[in-house]
């Protein structure tokens, strides 16, 4: 029998995502990791990410799944680099499984790698993978209730894209107290309201990630 | 620090599951497990459920959080018993958090425990909590991939519970395509369609409760 610490396996993967990071460094590359609930629409999302920026950012994406590869087949048909991780029951990804996917990448093709964690509202919160930004999804259909029961990962986010907004009209989703939430959670948020469906909000959301790849561009070229 | 080691964990949680499980039978009560993805809205069913059943059975809910009082309170006011459980972080309910819970409910009153489970399709799925059934709680714009995705919970599961179904018309959601998957994972699952919001369904999910607190019921008096 496999027995763990649980202290051990946190410093583990601290190191494992220092060593990330300045993998990442080296090669210019802005990295996201994606976390939200199942279901909340991350892979189409990152599908219509991808035919956004084709021809201007060179994207790849690590897709987190307990078992399964439909995430990566739906994306390697975007166009973007796709490599998957099965966690074989894992809740989590964590630094170590990052390094071994990041392999199978091109790095030094891509401006920007995103990181499409399992999905699950708590326990990737733990787990640095080497990323600069921390993104949540969160679909209007899952309630604005959020914020409040899942204040660990909410409060780490740099942005939150609120997803499905095409369908707020038929939920009982607060748009105001969402704002309120965030606002006294994690002011520095940037929100974004999109729909992964229709494509509204895909806009802005992109030129986002632009501006990050453009800081992470420039600031490779400075070392 | 405190390092604990997981195969004492699961072990522990097993010796108390056994314990509620005990209690459980010995007060005649059906108590069943629910778990799902946050923003399913099991919450919701269970405040149609306390309305449907008020005068038939009576219901004691656990709820699960890992923080805020925000659906104990709810569930009070639709006329259930309520106790809420913090897990401070964690990311499941383990069997002796539920031992420390019913203690505050007054169990020789009640016919049924439903016991709210953090929102999470992962980690709840290893913890048994001495329940005679589990009940997960997918909707319709979470997509029918899900048991494919999170295959270990919905194997387990003794009942389905498919809720918004008010939306699937705004969805790709492919009914045809979950019932197959369902008929190949778990074949014995009961699977129910319902619309927590439109009062769809409610009925016959709540038959199918009433089945199950009137064998328990007669199991308790045959001892």
């Amino acid at each position: 029998m496999r027995v763990v610490l649980r202290s051990k396996v946190l410093q583990s993967n601290e190191q494992a995502a220092v060593a990330n990071r300045e993998l990442f460094g080296k090669h210019g590359l802005a990295v996201i990791n994606m976390m939200s609930s199942p279901g909340s629409g991350k892979t189409t999302i990152l599908e219509q990410t991808a035919r956004t920026l084709q021809g201007e950012v060179k994207i790849g994406v690590i897709e987190g799944d307990i078992q399964s590869t439909l995430d990566a087949e739906r994306i390697a048909s975007s166009g973007a680099e796709a490599v998957q991780i099965n966690t074989e029951g894992a809740c989590h990804l964590d630094a170590s499984m990052v390094a071994a996917a990041v392999q199978e990448l091109p790095m030094s093709e891509l401006d920007l790698i995103v990181v499409e964690n399992v999905g699950n509202l708590v326990c990737p919160a733990e787990f640095d993978l080497g990323e600069d930004a921390r993104v949540i999804v969160l679909s209007v259909t899952e309630g604005n209730d959020k914020p409040l029961k899942y204040p660990v990962m909410f409060r780490q986010a740099t942005a939150i894209v609120v997803n499905k907004v095409d369908l707020i009209e038929h939920t009982d989703f607060d748009r105001a107290a969402l704002e309120q939430d965030i606002k006294d959670l994690n002011p520095r948020a940037q929100l974004f309201w999109v729909s992964a469906r229709t494509g509204e909000g895909i806009g802005e959301w992109c030129e986002w990630l632009k501006r990050r790849v453009a800081i992470r561009r420039g600031s490779a070229a400075g070392v």
